[in-house]
């Protein structure tokens, strides 16, 4: 088998965020997808259980995905994609807003956002999936959205081991 | 809220296929998303309950799945994701090879294809979410894959209403 065809999928990066009482996290993830059209539209994604955002919003039962812009820099990506919150405070340093759900929302070289409810979380072995039903969904600014492709072909970004899509090969 | 964010999302676009007895479907679908990367790694697919496809899935528990290059034109696109297995035999006149699992794979305008168990299922309202587990995985051709993006803004083509990412608006 082949793991490298994995390779071929297509995906957008986004930072999904969580707050529990006073504790927050956030991540990178590019498992955000659409699943139904109905008037409230599912979507899943998928975390790594050992994530600090996984494990806050198991008890929050809410989420907020930010979808990045082409312009996020290794700053921005690296505080959320390769740090943890249980050691740095992510926010600091970060431009957000707070959604009506109580959730933090990250800003900084953001297109859109959109509030979730959690549905269900489903265990897939190293990665809970979470069924989310969206809420509120915004446009920040008119800009193209950050790919997975562009992220490792353009700026030369790399996938930390605790990704869904991580390829030791 | 505005739904229209959610067309800030990044997808590819696959084929879908699975077989129970010879009864075969496929059908086009943006949501393949890796999930884990275990030894045998997890995907999820969204696929509405009213295809044929997902019907046949749910009893024969096997799918494949074909990335679509971005040489895939309307008429592959259209007989896979406008018409019904229902109604036509989508096999013919497309090229396709058998899988190790027996089900076939669409190899037309591909660049790779996965073969997979299916896990469980997962009932999301309007759409059925399918956790797939690896089996195979091989290289067709060295193409770029078709991204959902690419389909919309450069092929110019439509989604139908059972998609996942269907907005009416």
């Amino acid at each position: 088998m082949n793991k490298k065809v994995l390779f071929d999928l297509n995906y957008g990066l986004y930072i999904v965020t969580s707050k529990e009482g006073d504790t927050f996290s956030g991540c990178v993830v590019n498992t955000v997808t659409q699943i139904t059209a109905e008037e409230k539209p599912k979507l899943i994604v998928a975390i790594n259980k050992e994530n600090y955002t996984a494990e806050i919003a198991k008890k929050s039962k809410k989420m907020n995905l930010a979808v990045l812009s082409q312009e996020a820099d290794m700053l921005l990506i690296g505080k959320f994609g390769f740090r943890s919150g249980r050691d740095i405070n992510k926010l600091e340093g970060t431009e957000y807003k707070m959604g009506n759900n109580g959730i933090p929302i990250i800003t900084e070289k953001v297109v859109s956002y959109i509030e979730c409810n959690i549905l269900q979380v489903i265990d897939c072995g190293t990665h809970d999936l979470f069924l989310l039903e969206m809420q509120e969904g915004e446009k920040i600014e008119e800009k193209e959205p950050m790919t997975y492709h562009y992220y490792h072909t353009v700026i030369k970004g790399k996938t930390p081991p605790k990704a869904s899509s991580y390829n030791e090969d």
